[in-house]
C-alpha cells in the first residue's frame, strides 16, 4: 500500500484524487488545499486540511498546484527528507526544494474538472532525483493502471511542447473551423465525425502517411479557390503557413501566389 | 429499392460500394471504372465495366472520381435526362453537364482505402438542381444510415474549407508533434491519448470553451521557454502564429517578444 498526501485542488488534483481513491493499492492519507472550501465536500471521505503544519506522514507528497507556486510551496513544507513530486509538464524538477527528496509525476493529458477522463489511459511521465524512488513512482502509476514512462527533464519539456501543438493548437484549428462554419450558418457539429476520424487515423499510421487534402495533392486550383473563400486575414495567414508546411514535409514545391 | 451505378474506384467509391452493397434498400446495378483492374476482384459480386457505352439504367449515377475529371466524364456519359451526382466537397454542381439532371452527394469524411470507416456516422451533404430529386438523395443517405444535410454550393465549399483546417492542418500539427518528439528520442505514441481526448472534448463543449494551455493562460514564462526549445524556424513561426491566434480569440493582449 502506497500512502499519498495530495496538495492542490484544481483540475489535476481532482482527477488524481478520484483515480487514487479507487485504487486498492493506494491510500490517500490527506488532501491539502490552501482554500479549504474547494475540498470541503470530500471531508467525509478523506482527511482534509488547509494547514501545512498539519500535514501527516506519507510515502509521497504530490503537489498538483499552479506552475508558478510549485517552488514556493515546496520550500514552505514544514518537513525534510520526505518524497515530494510535482505534476507539471514544464517546471524543472530542480525547482523543488532539495530539503526533501524530489521527483516529477506528470500526467500527459488535458484535464478539466467537468470532462470525465479514463485515468488508466493517461501516460505518466516520471522523473526522480534520488534513484531509489524510481520504483515507487512506477508502482504508483501502475496502481491506477497507467503506463509509467521514465524520461529526462528535457524530454518532459519537449513532450509538453509537442502537447501544445497537438492539443492547444489543434483545438484552435477546431475553433477556426467553427468560426468558418458560423459565417455561413452551418452547424459545426457536421464536422465532428471528421475530427474524430482524423485523431483516430494517426493511432494506426504515422501523421506523415495519414496526410491528405489539397496541399498534399498540390491541388493549386482548390487552394486558390479556398484562399478566395477565406474572409479573415488571420485565417488566410494560417492557411498559407500550414499549406506550405505540408508541402515542405512532403517535398512539394511551394509556388502558388494568390492575388485577392 | 434505389438502383445505383457507381463510377470511379478510388477511396470514396470503394467505401460507398461497401456501404451500399450492405444496404437492403439499395441495389448497386453496376460499377464502372476506366481502369478495369481496380474493380475486377468484385466481378463476382456486381456487374463491372470499363465502357461508358455499356452503362445500364439506374435511378442515380454516382461519380466518385477525381475533382479534375468530373466535368469531362459527365459530358462523356452517353445518355441524357438521367440523375447524375458527384461526391466532391469543392467542385461546383454546375460543372456537371446539364444534359442530365444533376446533384451532389458529398460525404464529409476522410477516406483512405485501408482505414475502416463506420459509414453510418458520415454526414452526407446534398445538393440538387432539380428539386424533385432532393427526396431521392435523402433516401439514399438514409438507406445507409447516414444523416443527410441539404446545403448550398457555397455552404459545401465553406465546409470543405473548414474541413481542411480541422483535418489536413490538424494532421500537420500531429506531424510536427511527431517531429518534435523524434528530436529527443521520444515515442510519438505517448501523445495518442492526448490527441484522442482533444478531439473528444469538442464533441461535448465548443472549441472556445475547451481551450487550455500557455497561450490561453497568457503564461509568458512558459511561452518563452517553449520558444527557446523549438529547433526549427518553421515550427517557431507556426507556434507564434497559433499562440497569437489563441490570444486574439480569447482577448488576451499579445505583447510577448522573444530574442533567441
Ligand atoms: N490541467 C491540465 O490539463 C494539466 C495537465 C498536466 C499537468 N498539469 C499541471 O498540474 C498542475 C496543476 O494544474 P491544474 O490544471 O490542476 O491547475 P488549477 O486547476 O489551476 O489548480 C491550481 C491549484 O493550485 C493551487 N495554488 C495556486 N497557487 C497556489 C499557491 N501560491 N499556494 C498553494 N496552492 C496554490 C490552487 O489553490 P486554490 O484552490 O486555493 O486556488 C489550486 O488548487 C500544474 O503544474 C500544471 O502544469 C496540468
Ligand atoms: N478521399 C476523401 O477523403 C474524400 C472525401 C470526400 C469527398 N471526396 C471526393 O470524392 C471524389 C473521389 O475522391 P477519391 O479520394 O476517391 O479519389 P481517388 O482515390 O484518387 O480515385 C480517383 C478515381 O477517379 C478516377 N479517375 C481519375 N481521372 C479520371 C478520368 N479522367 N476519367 C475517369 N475516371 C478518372 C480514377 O480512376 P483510375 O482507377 O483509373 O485511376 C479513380 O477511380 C473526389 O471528387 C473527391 O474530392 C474525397
Amino acid at each position: 500500500m502506497i500512502s499519498v498526501v495530495l496538495l492542490g485542488a484544481g483540475n489535476v488534483a481532482t482527477h488524481i484524487y478520484k483515480a487514487f481513491s479507487n485504487s486498492e493499492n493506494i491510500s490517500v492519507t490527506q488532501w491539502y488545499n490552501r482554500t479549504r472550501a474547494s475540498i470541503s465536500s470530500y471531508a467525509n471521505d478523506v482527511d482534509i486540511t488547509d494547514q501545512l503544519e498539519a500535514l501527516k506522514e506519507a510515502d509521497i507528497y504530490i503537489m498538483a498546484v499552479s506552475d508558478d507556486s510549485i517552488a514556493q510551496l515546496s520550500s514552505d513544507l514544514p518537513f525534510t527528507d520526505r518524497f515530494v513530486v510535482h505534476t507539471s509538464g514544464s517546471v524543472a524538477m530542480h525547482d523543488l526544494d532539495k530539503k526533501n527528496k524530489i521527483g516529477v509525476f506528470y500526467p500527459l493529458q488535458t484535464f478539466s474538472k467537468t470532462a470525465e477522463i479514463d485515468f488508466t489511459e493517461v501516460p505518466i511521465c516520471i522523473e526522480v532525483y534520488e534513484k531509489e524512488n524510481l520504483q515507487l513512482l512506477k508502482d504508483l502509476a501502475k496502481a491506477v493502471g497507467c503506463k509509467p514512462h521514465k524520461i529526462t527533464t528535457e524530454q518532459r519539456q519537449t513532450l509538453h511542447l509537442a502537447a501544445v501543438f497537438v492539443n492547444n493548437f489543434t483545438n484552435q484549428l477546431y475553433r477556426i473551423g467553427h468560426e468558418i462554419c458560423e459565417t455561413k450558418n452551418i452547424e459545426f457539429q457536421i464536422l465532428h465525425p471528421l475530427i474524430s476520424e482524423t485523431a483516430k487515423k494517426i493511432q494506426q499510421m504515422s501523421p506523415y502517411m495519414a496526410q491528405t487534402g489539397p496541399a498534399k495533392r498540390n491541388d493549386k486550383k482548390t487552394i486558390k479557390r479556398q484562399l478566395k473563400l477565406i474572409e479573415k486575414d488571420e485565417h488566410e495567414a494560417i492557411y498559407k503557413m500550414l499549406t506550405s508546411s505540408i508541402k515542405k514535409t512532403h517535398n512539394i514545391s511551394s509556388d502558388y501566389k494568390v492575388k485577392r
